[in-house]
């Protein structure tokens, strides 16, 4: 019998509701297909850093190491500043796991509406590959003439050639694998002076080495006007951390909602943990209100178990998803309907044990 | 007599196609309202750069200094990298001359469809104030160990409090002065550890001056996914550099074209010439065509009129651009029609004879 150890974070706000769901709908298809999952929770939070101070615990990080996957919430919440909650538990865990490779699929499903007008099921179907551990996240800078009129801040984004090279070679290597071989990497060369014309030469060299992909690259600012007017044109898109994080949000919100959305944050070589995610925050608005959308975390679940190798527990999921969706009964929402957190839950589960 | 000395950089691709339609629109209000404006012609471009090894001449800078406004089409073309052009004179000019705030208006029109579902005009109506001289646009870094795999490339921001600060108030004036008095503030402190945060900071500082002024603040991820989702939430948004830049190209693009969009280069204290440009580039792949929109360069030159003080010119050629959009019959291809860039600037000509 295959069994996997997963630490599960659910975080703060919504990604305590959603984390529950996810379980459900994992347990449900661990058990017709033989598949043991042990889970231990971690009440890391913002909640936390209340009572001690840290978001997680002195040694947190070594915890998680001996862990087959992580299966996280959201983290953030009113009360912690961002950059504190983020830096002490999010983004930590991503660098010390080297996971490097952000994956973020992005799909119209048939039975949502996407805000664009006259798009269909098809229409949009990319991935967002994004650079996950360096870049324009950095803790490198600071502040001189504090509390003064001169006061002046520095922030440094670090590119790295072994940083850039490897998420370049794993995007060109998903086009490659695709039918329609396309890459298009965001850049901003025009204005940031060092690092986008760096990273512009990096697609340059890794471009030779894979003939087959056409390559094309757009600044930005034009990329996201052209993800609204012409989502069919992309296939594989790679961006450094800040772009990424732009684009794979843009594009849900293209798919009808955000919410749906997940994000895997890999390991590839499997040394470490890799740790899955919906795109979506902590959404305190909505938090404690039980109308969260579980099925970015749902198909973030499906992902861990791809990257697990498990590929039935992935396939019957994203079954389950797709048929609640066109089904349209028991959705969120952010989705049209009016379910529950938990209805929707539960009509994975149903969907997925009708199927089977 | 009202006299103006305009100093015209057409620059490259299908800048030199849209000046001069809007020259001829703004030649034709001024006789109208007896204002005289004189132009002095630069060929400053990716052309002279290939000639003489600069985008500029030596000087040019001074050059430019004593004119009352600066009008330029657009700067870049295959050929000459993208950072060396930009940085040789679109990027320079707005520095040295202090053009610190760039407005951006963005506004959906009668007779014009945009891409997102059921979104009529009075939809999408509303400013991007762009910081326009510093913060993440920066030539501060460099690169270590070159050509080795060790590389790696640093890329510095710098926000100052006199250039937070300033853009800001330029903002919180603009969203007092207007019905729905609110702002929209771009950030990304969960992820960028010390710019952000501070920019944030200065925001709630600066909001305490304008209690009348109800402020909000998005991550610049969840904002993209937002100006898609409820454009009509918008009414004035601000952001550093890089994300003024992004949203202003992604809101014209939910109006239908980016084409149409003016960019409005100021400095606010008339110590110094302001520039005014389309928000559209050089676009290699349709220069030479004569297929240009050049509604964003007229509606640049109205602003620039309004700048100068001549609020009946901006009227004027505002009323025009309106009426030629409604009536559709010389619209170029970007907006679903078939008219080329001079029958377009011909029909706005027309329609500001007529109604006058
Ligand atoms: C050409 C480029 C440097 C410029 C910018 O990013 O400022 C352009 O995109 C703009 O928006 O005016
Ligand atoms: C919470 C934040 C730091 C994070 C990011 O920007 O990486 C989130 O937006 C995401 O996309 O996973």
């Amino acid at each position: 019998m295959k069994e996997f150890n997963i630490a599960v974070i659910p975080g703060d706000g919504i990604g305590m509701e959603v984390i529950p769901e996810g379980i459900k709908v994992l347990d449900t298809v661990a058990e017709m297909q033989g598949i043991r999952l042990n889970y231990t929770h971690f009440d890391w939070s913002c909640e936390t850093y209340h009572r001690t101070g840290r978001m997680m615990p002195e040694g947190g990080l070594e915890q998680l190491q001996a862990f087959d996957a992580i299966f996280l919430g959201a983290v953030g919440f009113p009360g912690v500043p961002d950059h504190i909650s983020l830096w002490g538990l999010l983004l930590p865990i991503r660098r010390a796991f080297d996971q490097y490779v952000n994956l973020r699929p992005v799909r119209l499903f048939e039975g949502l509406q996407s805000p664009l007008a006259g798009k269909k099921e098809g229409d949009i179907d990319f991935y967002v590959v994004r650079e996950n551990v360096e870049g324009e996240y950095s803790n490198i800078g600071g502040i001189q003439y504090e509390g003064t009129d001169d006061e002046i801040v520095s922030q440094q984004s670090i590119f790295t050639r072994k940083g850039t090279d490897r998420i370049l070679r794993y995007a060109f290597e998903l086009a490659q694998s695709r039918d329609k071989k396309h890459l298009s990497s965001a850049t901003k060369s025009n204005g940031l002076f060092h690092s986008m014309p760096y990273w512009d030469s990096r697609v340059e060299a890794m471009a030779q080495q894979y003939p087959e992909v056409k390559v094309d690259q757009y600044h930005i600012d034009i990329f996201t006007a052209n993800l609204v007017r012409m989502p069919e044109h992309y296939d594989v898109i790679v961006g450094s951390n800040l772009f990424g994080d732009i684009l794979s949000d843009l594009g849900p919100a293209c798919t009808g909602t955000i919410a749906i959305a997940p994000s895997a944050n890999i390991n590839p070589d499997h040394r470490f943990p890799s740790m899955f995610e919906p795109v979506h925050g902590s959404a305190p608005d909505i938090a404690g209100q039980n109308i969260a959308n579980p099925i970015g975390t749902v198909w973030a679940a499906a992902m861990m178990m791809q990257h697990l190798g498990c590929d039935d527990m992935h396939d019957t999921i994203m079954q389950g998803i797709e048929d609640v969706i066109r089904n349209g009964d028991s959705l969120t929402r952010d989705m049209g309907g009016t379910a529950s957190t938990q209805a929707l839950g539960d009509a994975l589960v149903k969907a997925i044990a009708a199927a089977h």
